[in-house]
């Protein structure tokens, strides 16, 4: 390959990431090693730099290793293992206490894996090894402006070390987690010198030269297979100051990430489980139409199938909107009215229910009747049903249980309601399948007569940035209120997401796109007595 | 209190455990100063060993401390912090790193923490630090025969230290894990001279005295509030060695224990979690019979609905045994037929489904019109939905997202079926509740005409040996196969687990009762191409 001397891949390649308790399993272990031995026997003419799990009688290492000619010639283990956030090394894994620095023709190059160079230290134990290059390989999951983040922690690790490092990152998704790829290049100098797309696996060729004799210079290949990063090669001399170069890659906006994100988390979690399209229940409202566009974009539009389940309290104006999203985009479409399910269960029903008043029940078999339906097609056409709920929803409990919760993953579950519009306004840009009414209409999840969701939320504009507070800074009411906000709607907020966990616990994996989504991310039990907002408001 | 010295209280008694992420809320941390400050305050003329969450500056301690006069005179840090199976307090907590031994009436005595006593070294430290005595705090959750386990670890550190230990342990449930408390006192010789009940809390009085001088000896008190264990007092001389004395509880059978941990978790989950009731689905199947008897245990029969929602496909038999059921138990029961449910959502769908041969998908609509009807009675009365899946049919995905799935807690979760049926004849010798005929006839989902488990699964004799090989001991199908059973079955039955990890991902929590449940105690990915079968079978 363009006669690279060495091709990097991320973290666990062999594995992905995170392979959870498959770990546990010693069946893993004997599929490692067939792999291991295939690839030094099929791979020449180049180096190879792998992640791998590897047991020992010390214990089990997150670990890599330089494969040359069929042989390991250095192997490295991770020494810091996060077990924070949706991080959980320490289950598995024992640290590395060590420095591992391979001759990369010439070059003395040290390992390292991911969380390692976010630690004060490695850098300066890589240099004290005498390290001239560092390459660094990743499994880092995508949040919202971590490419930034990124780079200043890469900045302060190349300061540290005094030398270029090389950071490659996994490109795909997994259950809750998507990783962005987006892996770069530093020079010494802190400086960015390459940078591959975001969401896109891509090969980047990285050329690597002496400064002292710029002439030796020759070429480094960054490589990335489908759900692998980087590669370089080198053959300089060896110099006090090495020049690394490469492409830089556009850097996305907020929104074109974000939404680049959902795409890429659809589409891994639907195509990786085997299923043949998506069945998604579009209302006329904001979110559904956000999802079906994900969705089409993900999977291409002949995949999926709108479904629209009116009822007696839906507006023509929200069948007419949902029918307008679906043929913008080229979606099939069905109708499909809830009335003659709602009327036989609550028929049913109405002997038990006799002399009680309808209250939130009635609504939550509509929404539950909606999901029956949409299960049933899923069940009958092999598609998944993608729910639709937001995160401000799922904060505040605003869903209900096998009804609009129903489905096999949930596109926006990390989306705060103010973001879908800003993601809706982005994906209306590169071509308009959103009607305008959409975005201008108060949202309401027409479950009874005139329902709008500022019934039972406060408005989104206050309610966001108080969630993001409260699930994602873990802020208390207290705080919350000193900046600015009013005490009341604060404490009903976080009595909300305080009471909620178990609807939470019961949804459907979505795609992690902010610091803290819920999940793996922010673990609550159920059962708790735990308050900040005291007994009385 | 019969002028005890000291009164142990089980591990983070103020915060119960585990508390998870709440650990990560500053908020907690004020309120926690609030219940130590007036702990100090109120209690007077007795030592309290408490646990609690400590901040420090070098970290996050899980702690103990002895409270004497309102001011603390001993604090030790756990050091050994389990981070496998369902814990996760590397998450959280930094370790101790060394002994705490406090002067209890002239005993020098160690504080210790759960997991320390686990690992050896723990007691030689004690010993080394000069200790006579261990007290051991714990919230050690419950599994079947762990109380065999425990005093077996137990009776080892005792050897290491040549010190009696006093082991407190924790009652009660949150969400999946329930702790059985049982705690128990141990002689230097290893012999256990106290046992608390299990499930039961209790105030265990530890006398101890001097084997030099039995005179000297003085009362000691094993205490046990809502969640709390014991508590010892001693006076005597010092001595070479201690002799400790208390009561012996009945030790229950295989059978009593787990059908009080399945009545302890329902009971705790449902008053914890504030619902007035349980509404239970009664097919005439074993584990709807099962399931209603434990909630009639733990809640009062008068606090249930029983719930039959009869089919086309539902024998009389069913019908009347579920109907025997409910009257042997007195409680109150409705019969609300699913038919025009049914008719009502495949007529809805017959126009999209036009063409297509009926499949699971019709019995899916028939779980799935049962799930909706008890979310109704759940939603209407504030009772709390009790799903009577069983963990055979967890592993295999044989039950219906949505569908008997629905609900918010299920208690069989953690039970295979063979299990189910040895319950249900121990609950029946107890006391006759469940007809004899719904051992005898063969389990139905009846969603079909004469359907059977067996149809889509092993016979559970068969299946339930091999779920326990694959789930509980990441054994590979090799290893099942080898040890006597026939390849396709295994396969099979490694691919149903397997394929079915998403569902079990929208389960409700459940009571664990074995060493591995499904939920926090297995952490699978959803999306993975792993498998241990291979393509083809």
């Amino acid at each position: 390959m363009k006669e690279a001397d060495i091709v990097l891949f991320p973290e666990l390649t062999l594995t992905s990431y995170p392979p959870e308790d498959l770990l546990l399993r010693k069946g893993l272990y004997t599929q490692l090693d067939v792999a291991m031995a295939r690839i030094g026997r099929e791979v020449h003419d180049i180096d190879l730099l792998v992640g791998y799990p590897r047991r020992t009688a010390a214990g089990l290492y997150n670990a890599c290793s330089v494969i040359r000619h069929g042989r390991i010639i250095a192997t490295y283990h991770k020494q810091h293992l996060p077990n924070y956030s949706v991080f959980d090394e320490k289950r598995y894994f024992v640290p590395g206490d060590r420095a591992c620095v391979f001759d990369l023709r010439g070059i003395p190059t040290a390992l390292s894996i991911c969380e390692d160079i976010w630690v004060h230290g490695t850098a300066f134990q890589a240099k004290a090894a005498g390290a001239r290059l560092m390459l660094n390989i990743n499994a880092s999951p995508y949040h919202l402006g971590k490419m930034h983040t990124r780079e200043e922690i890469l900045r302060a690790a190349v300061r540290e070390g005094r030398m270029p490092v090389i950071y490659v990152n996994l490109v795909g998704g997994q259950d809750e987690l998507v990783f962005d790829g987006a892996s770069m290049v530093m020079q010494a100098s802190g400086e960015v010198v390459a940078r591959c797309p975001e969401f896109r696996e891509a090969l980047q060729l990285v050329e690597v030269s002496s400064a002292a004799d710029p002439r030796l210079e020759s070429p480094a290949v960054a490589s990335s297979a489908r759900e692998s990063g980087d590669a370089s090669l080198s053959r300089p001399e060896a110099a006090s100051t090495l020049l690394l170069r490469g492409e830089l890659s556009h850097v996305p906006t907020a929104e074109e990430s974000a939404y680049m994100a959902l795409v890429t988390g659809v589409r891994d979690y639907v195509r990786k489980n085997g299923f043949k399209g998506a069945v998604i229940g579009v209302s006329g409202g904001i979110d559904s139409a956000l999802t079906l566009a994900i969705a089409a974009d993900a999977l291409g539009a002949d995949q999926i199938e709108a479904v629209l389940m009116p009822s007696r309290y839906t507006a023509q104006m929200s069948i007419d909107d949902a029918r307008a999203e679906a043929a913008a985009l080229g979606v099939h479409y069905h109708i499909i009215s809830i009335e003659q399910a709602f009327n036989a269960l609550t028929d049913s029903l109405a002997p038990v229910f006799a002399g009680l008043k309808p209250d939130v029940t009635e609504e939550n078999i509509q929404a539950r009747c909606r999901g029956v339906i949409l299960m049933a097609i899923s069940n009958k056409t092999g598609k998944i049903v993608l729910t639709t709920g937001n995160k401000s929803e799922m904060a505040c409990g605003y869903a209900t249980l096998y009804g609009d919760m129903a489905g096999g993953f949930a596109p926006l579950k990390d989306v705060p309601k103010m973001l879908v519009y800003r993601l809706a306004e982005y994906r209306n840009q590169r071509g308009a399948v959103i009607p305008k009414r959409v975005f201008e209409r108060p949202p309401s999840a027409e479950l009874r007569p005139d329902q709008k969701d500022e019934d039972s939320l406060p408005p989104y504009p206050i309610l966001d940035p108080i969630l993001e507070r409260y699930v994602e800074h873990d802020q208390t009411p207290e705080e919350i209120i000193a900046a600015g906000f009013e005490a009341q709607t604060v404490k009903r907020v976080a009595r909300m997401v305080d009471r909620n966990e178990y609807k939470r616990r019961q949804a459907a994996p979505g795609v992690r796109i902010s610091p803290r989504a819920f999940g793996r991310d922010r673990r609550y039990p159920i059962t708790s007595g735990y308050s900040e907002i005291g007994t009385r408001d």
